[in-house]
């Protein structure tokens, strides 16, 4: 049974780097849990550090959760949305910002734990590099994983997910690919670790989604956490699930469904001009119709068709699935 | 009433740069239009030149079109496969090799008429460069247009029409995009000049495949022809029609109808190992199954809808168009 | 003799979407002034409507590029940071809107007036699509053109310069290439409409600065300004100038030669976590250094490399111009 | 001391799926032995299965080797360029095919010892797949890992070293970034697996080079080869050695220096339209000019430049070590 979530700040304004006050007229924090009430089947949210939980409102925030009768599915902390993460967090130049990268995730693994999660989705957007000849690549990619290390050490009952994203806010991301992270959570070694895929963020580095999946099936049942939404492959556009890339999505849910995956599938979207409210109500709309278009298919047929590998067959298949409607 | 059509070799063997021999047995020009005889839908075929067609096989080829009942859509002049236009063809360096690229087009002009056709799709694909500081980027493209000129010249009858590709072979072409293709036929100049989009040609530019036809409306009703494949975005990669862009290739014949274009729909694609005529029969069925969906729409709806361009009543659309079969 | 500018904001502080109060603390205008006067080779600016100027503060304006001898060279008018402007400007399928750009824009003319300047550099960011079967590819092309017709014809001896991209903000541009540029400088008409080339926009198209450069001249000789950075090719990265593509940017600056480009050469980075007056004054460095090595270059050389186009040739040219030091 | 060498076929004639026949009339073994000699830096060649060396030829080509006093490098087993190959090698989901590329691989080390070469380089460029849909991605990935597995154990004083590659023949490919590629190579386990760095590949799945081979020096010392080449990002355009990516070749012979590396640096180009032995010629003496480059290099400047990470510092060293001369 498909468990549906958001990340709180997508029923919210989004800004830019031209409009960086936002789009849309800002919202608080009571109003953005108000409009996520409004989408009948989302039962979870996911929470910013700093943006929208701190160790000092906790209880605010519960008090929302309680109030809405919605599950916390994760917390992210902040990495990136600050001056200091500006030349990286768990892999930055300067200790005693490595430091606070460290102490921030603990801080908010103590919260996630107050407001009943197990899950902190990790984005460290700021670590990498922006030009030639700046990062110390190894030296850099071992402070990465002794800080994750650490945070996965503090609480072996909290599982800590990897979101790997190949760049911006930096030109390069040191956590680019499914792969570089499944050898990040190898090097790190403890069970509670794991991965998120962004739908988005695979597209991105020239992966097919479903075989994102499969990957972190085959090597350690690794897939944590996913968010969804749709871009044009060459940037992380977060658009609406299944705006652009209707069989990409179709065979990513399948594989989802193959691999057994039972986390959230929750929602990552940056509406810029829509009114987020209803451009995350209609990203779960898709999100369900893929997962009920998944249920009604003939598994024993794909499979075959899987195993016998013809384009023609394939896309025979796909057609009629598809452009039969109306 | 749309015309579907294909390009012979398309039903044939393809080779790449790894298998130069070709990943299946070769077939002969007798076997290609019986092929293509198999596929019901489709009543008409383009030649390339040098190899389908050439000044002394005229007769020949009349009698497999005629036997097979099988229209000449186009001839595509070859200014490609041949060892001579490495360094270009219309806007080669040398001159004598400019003279040649016009003089074969003439003979294709020549022999189209012969066979019933009025139609030459031109794909200068070796005209471009390689390396920077390679190519006199003025120089070189005003002797394109020269040539491009006095084949539009030679026969006002016949239409000239420019395949654009933004690069393969050469890794820059200079008839890279639709506004490219358009500065072009506004500096030829004559009413005969027009532009064939190819659908993966498009997508490689960054383009959307709709707004290229929008575009060729726009500067004077100048989309002449189009081919018809699919592909990952980022290269040529010619496969079956429909197999990645649903949505683009939904609105492509969306905009082909509200353009009221009324030319041949042809396949394109390159088989690589797929059995070549089941890819092309498949190809022919998607396009069938687009024009057929297209039709069904309700033009109102779908025109208020791009008139308030809102995403999630957009995204709901298709939704709803699209994912709820089976 | 070349002249160096900058934008205005480029020496202050810079945002993105998940920082958007900015990477260091602002500065405010007399500050960035200030900043600008540190950079020696560098007599003027380029100032963006309603961040830098508006019909309020043009005498305000005026004193600062007095008391530090800079020259106004161009105003970006605002249409891109503003709510308003979120569905687009000049193409915005409001009317109201439409006409706001419109008259924002003789309002920035007007300014520019005043303040000794004779170039409008138009960027209309927000005039595109983000989703399929969102656009209105004809007719919000026709408002564009007829917007833009508007301002030209407000005052012929100000120049009108268009700067396209191919996307960001909105996923898809109208204002995408420098070929789609020319076709709307055609369609506007006016002598004193043109186009500026941002060398990173070149770059996201697919473009080779330098042909783009050409194509400019080629057709009516249309480049009117230059803004410079680097990127990686896929995205507007605004990295410091020459940091990248070492060739594309020398090519580039040999066809400004070439070509006789005679307007300004002007920095348009970002340098997110940059000091920027550093970052900026490097940039500058880097066009002088190139402004330079070009006029070491051996025309007539170069040329017959050029006439030749042999590519082992060529590489080994550069190579003993650019790998010899040390 | 740096060992140069070349793919024997680099210095003959290129073919594409346009031009079939080849760019350039063919070249005999014999003939492509003599012209790898005619470039003095050369000591050692590559082979290619099938297309050089085969289980009968191996004395023949002995014989070339000794008469113009070069080393085997290594050979690069067939498993792209038969039609039997069409679904796939080590992952083909036809278990003979799977059983014949492991004993071809087989057959290759044995050929390579008995001409005195100790490194399989393995491009298994046909597995992977084309559509969605089409691969069992766990599945697969299993018959590859074993099958790889099966030809290290073989002979364990013999390298297997893993060339990776986004894609092309295939849309994509199972081996697709050095990332993957180690995950394989831990799965397989022994010693005896490592990686090629085709420098081209490294770009096009947007890794940074000199970051790939701080990777594998990172994860296990796993760089056993390098194949050297440009391009310009989006595709394997097998470009002459830096003609494109000046400052990223630098910074990845820094890295390899800084890494130790004491491999060969080998040419991998595709001079479809140039003289293939002066492109060759021309690749070398930039690798050559490259590595004198990077010897001058003050290690203690640099290694403190990176420490800081400053962009315009960076910048400008660059900037002084690339631009000042002439």
């Amino acid at each position: 049974m498909a468990q549906y979530s958001v990340i709180l700040s997508n029923v919210g304004s989004c800004a830019d780097r031209f409009l960086t006050t936002g789009y849309s007229a800002p919202f608080d924090i009571k109003q953005l849990f108000e409009r996520v009430k409004q989408i009948p089947q989302v039962t979870g949210v996911e929470l910013i550090g700093t943006w929208h939980v701190t160790d000092k409102n906790v209880k605010e925030i519960k008090k929302y959760l309680d109030e809405h009768q919605l599950q916390l599915v994760s917390i992210i902390p902040d990495h990136f949305g600050q001056m200091k993460w500006k030349y990286g967090s768990f892999a930055a130049k300067d200790p005693a910002i490595r430091a606070e990268a460290v102490a921030h995730t603990k801080e908010m693994i103590d919260a996630g734990l107050e407001l009943g999660g197990n899950l902190i989705s990790l984005w460290p957007g700021q670590d990498g590099y922006d030009y030639l000849f700046q990062g110390d690549y190894i030296q850099e990619r071992d402070w990465f994983a002794e800080g994750v290390k650490e945070v996965c050490e503090y609480r072996s009952d909290v599982k800590i997910s990897l979101e790997y994203k190949i760049k911006e806010p930096r030109t390069h991301s040191y956590l680019s690919t499914v792969a570089t992270s499944l050898l990040i959570a190898q090097e790190v070694g403890t069970s509670n670790v794991g991965v998120t895929i962004d739908f988005g963020h695979a597209l991105n580095a020239y992966e097919t989604p479903a075989e994102s999946v499969a990957l972190l099936k085959k090597y350690g049942n690794k897939l944590f956490h996913v968010h969804m939404n749709d871009n044009f492959r060459l940037w992380d556009d977060d658009m609406i699930v299944g705006s652009v890339h209707t069989i990409e999505t179709l065979e990513f849910f399948y594989w989802l469904k193959k691999t057994n995956y039972d986390g959230w599938l929750s929602i990552d979207q940056y509406p810029y001009r829509e009114d987020s409210l209803e451009a995350v109500r209609e990203g779960v709309n898709a999100m369900e119709n893929f997962v009920r278009l998944v249920d009604n298919m003939n598994t024993e047929e794909v499979e075959g068709m899987i195993r016998r590998g013809k384009s023609p067959e394939i896309t025979a298949y796909l057609r009629k699935l598809l452009l039969s409607g109306s």
